[in-house]
């Protein structure tokens, strides 16, 4: 036991540290590995399958709103980035600059792209010509690249994994439509297949996207209490249209410009997943998304017929789920931890004595809740333990969500909740910048968003200047 | 019909200028768009999904030989380039250079990646312990860098995409083994999916990737008689593990350095697809790569009940087949020469009378044969049709690599045939570097690669300079 307890003392209790547990996390369910360019990491194996599951389900939610993929440069002249003002003031602080190629310096230099409504600009310029080819709506699943100071793994990096959404519309009401119904989609996945409750609202002026004229997103909380943005859909209105040429021949033979959105879940999301519902072993992977869904341990595998009955489940159970068999040489006690540490929802294990009795043994990754299950009846009680494995740590990030959010109409009362715990404090607002300045230094805490359905009622005075408020805000402290 | 015939002479005929007919077929079918930045292009939604159908059907393959998906950072230190030093003499000439992060000049410069070698070893470095992690069998699919001086859609781009499989084994000959492995499984997918006849074979020293031990190609020859590389298979011995303290506790606690493959196969692919298929009103796709393998045009639209069944049909096929119903307003003729341009496999027509009839006409892209299909029999047809195209384009680019490969023994007869048209040419030769580099010389020729299977027979002697000879190569001029 002392071998098998070793495994998961690598990692730090999530309550003693919860950064420290973070990273550990990471590093040890072997989802990243660090790479000798600072900010910069490496994504393995496990990391990739988790991403490329996440990119699956989103990509076909896109498509089903008639959304293309297409691919764009990887770089950017410096001119073009210029073109809309807000956008350069921006971005231009933080990207990385190609100067040179091969031996040559470059006449003008080129920036990685952090973003690409520039690029998607110069592009629609070029082949936009009537309202009949509108809308356009594109996407592409690429990395950027941002020179952040601070990083870390999936929260904050130089270069990061996202798919960035792009359309052009005919008119401003089709555009703000779309613009939300990607953050629907974008709400539905984040609960439905991370099952992680997130808010859903606007930003705030001053945390809206460079350019843009509206920005909405998805706030979801972290275990700890702090809050993750989670995607944003932005609308743009005709800015960059006009900063960038794209205009069109329109239904009355004039020339209109188009009504743009732009929106993107990153990586990041991987992070939000991890600090969502891990726990002292590691991860627990949703099993829509999990890159090993059911993995099988045989118990005392070198007994007779062991193996064979363990490979012969694993080809009956591949043809529904994602199923993993580890016959290697280890313990099976290293494998539990393994595999808790890899966040896997369900474990089978099997042993002669099972056999025997025509059972197995499954173990809920979440609360380890162990299961006879007569091995006739695998297909028709696994899918009920994942989806109770779902409700339950949906339900408990619901629940510490719940726990840490206050509704408080005084500075007094907000300032000394945000020194008591993390978590969302939802409040009036008078909708001045300052005001929203003043949160920051005197609680350190930051606009997340103006929540949906709760804007009727700003009855009430704005707990910083006493004015008459606009807005209810949620207030958070965020990665 | 004027109007109908205006679409098709929109691109230059393929025998009259087959370089602009080519770039015709990547803009008219609208697989790329040209940017602002030269040497880059933009794929657009019909080129991306061509690329993704490819992706599917390569991934699955490499998968199942065991490879897993990974994400390696898209820039390189120049020191970490520059351990290796074939590698940095091959690549450092031709990458671009990042020197700046936001406002601050970087310690050391980076480079955008022109391929991964470096990045995984230095991963595998910091990962590898023991022989029981090997095999290690990593694929990425990425865009990289190169700063080439002339650049063409799909067959040179400063930037272009593809995947790269890296991979380390305990011995040398489970690495030689995997190299050919991989290169098998190329020549099936462009065989099979692309209906695409190559050459397997080995590349001479001095046309092999830079560090490489020994670099396996796949041939195929264009329309034209050009030969174009389409995907290759690199085996790198220990040297790049060397070079980068990749090693690992051996099975008699010894320390050993792994054996390393990689290889890669990238969007030029596309580019081999088109010169191969291609006419002169447009792309001709292969069934199993194509974003649509059949549209539906319906015929006096306006008519009752014409959509109806036009739609019905549409649900129906597309449970197995990817579908485009075209209602637009477009006349059916410009419809018809619109997906002609695409590629597009099959063209069903269906009007009143067939209707009427209980038929429809199903046209196939590459010899234009109509047949009368009776609605109730589709599901047998059209796999049927679909098959007998792709016989059919794979015969035709047989035939045409066929007629234009000569057997030849003298240097005159070498010339004088290169003179007279591009082929392949299949000489024997001494090995000697300098009778390669005066093949290219005098006849205008490079080396593809020393055929799979040909090498037993090299009893006679090298054109060049008549010496006994040790190969045969097929010589070819390329893209």
């Amino acid at each position: 036991m002392a071998k098998d307890k070793k495994f998961v003392s690598e990692i730090t209790a999530r309550d003693v540290d919860f950064a420290q547990w973070f990273t550990d996390v990471c590093v040890k369910a072997e989802l990243i590995d660090y790479s000798s360019i600072k900010g910069f990491t490496i994504m393995r194996p496990y990391g990739q399958a988790l991403w490329e599951n996440i990119q699956k389900i989103m990509d076909a939610r896109f498509k089903s709103v008639g959304v293309e993929n297409v691919a764009m440069p990887m770089l950017i002249p410096e001119s073009l980035l210029q073109k809309e003002k807000d956008h350069v003031v921006g971005f231009a602080p933080e990207v990385a600059w190609v100067t040179h190629g091969g031996s040559e310096k470059l006449e003008e230099r080129l920036c990685v792209r952090p973003t690409s409504e520039t690029l998607f600009c110069d592009h629609w310029a070029h082949i936009l010509q009537t309202y009949r080819q509108l809308p356009m709506k594109y996407n592409q699943w690429c990395s950027v690249v941002r020179w952040e100071k601070t990083t870390r793994p999936f929260l904050r990096g130089r270069e990061f994994f996202w798919q960035e959404g792009h359309t052009i519309h005919e008119t401003a009401e089709e555009a703000k439509d779309f613009t939300l119904k990607i953050l629907d989609i974008y709400a539905d996945f984040a609960e439905n297949s991370l099952m992680m409750p997130v808010i859903k609202g606007r930003k705030t002026e001053s945390e809206k996207f460079a350019g843009a004229e509206a920005t909405y997103t998805i706030e979801a909380m972290m275990h700890d209490g702090k809050a993750l943005q989670s995607g944003t859909s932005h609308y743009f209105g005709d800015g960059f249209a006009h900063a960038y040429d794209v205009n069109f021949a329109d239904r009355n033979n004039g020339i209109s410009f188009p009504h743009q959105t732009s929106w993107g879940v990153s990586t990041r999301i991987i992070g939000a997943l991890i600090m969502s519902h891990g726990d002292d072993s590691g991860l627990v992977v949703p099993p829509a998304v999990a890159p090993i869904q059911l993995v099988i341990v045989p118990v005392a595998q070198h007994k007779e017929g062991v193996l064979e009955k363990a490979n012969e489940l694993k080809e009956r159970l591949s043809a529904n789920w994602r199923v993993k068999l580890d016959d290697s040489d280890n313990s099976p006690g290293w494998k539990f931890n393994q595999y808790e540490m890899k966040g896997v929802p369900l474990r089978l294990e099997i042993g002669p004595k099972d056999i025997e009795n025509g059972q197995c043994v499954l173990v809920r990754r979440d609360n380890r809740e162990k299961t006879f299950v007569p091995l006739d009846q695998l297909e028709t009680v696994i899918p009920q333990l994942l989806k109770d494995l779902e409700q339950a740590i949906y339900a408990k990030a619901k629940a510490n969500m719940e726990a840490r959010t206050e509704q408080l109409s005084t500075m007094e009362e907000i300032i000394a909740s945000s020194q008591a715990k993390d978590g969302f404090i939802s409040s009036l607002w008078c909708g001045d910048a300052e005001c929203e300045e003043a949160m920051k230094e005197q609680a350190g805490l930051s606009s997340r968003c103006m929540p949906f359905g709760q804007q009727d009622d700003v009855d009430g005075v704005c707990p910083v200047c006493g004015k008459p408020a606009k807005h209810r805000v949620i207030w958070g402290k965020a990665y």
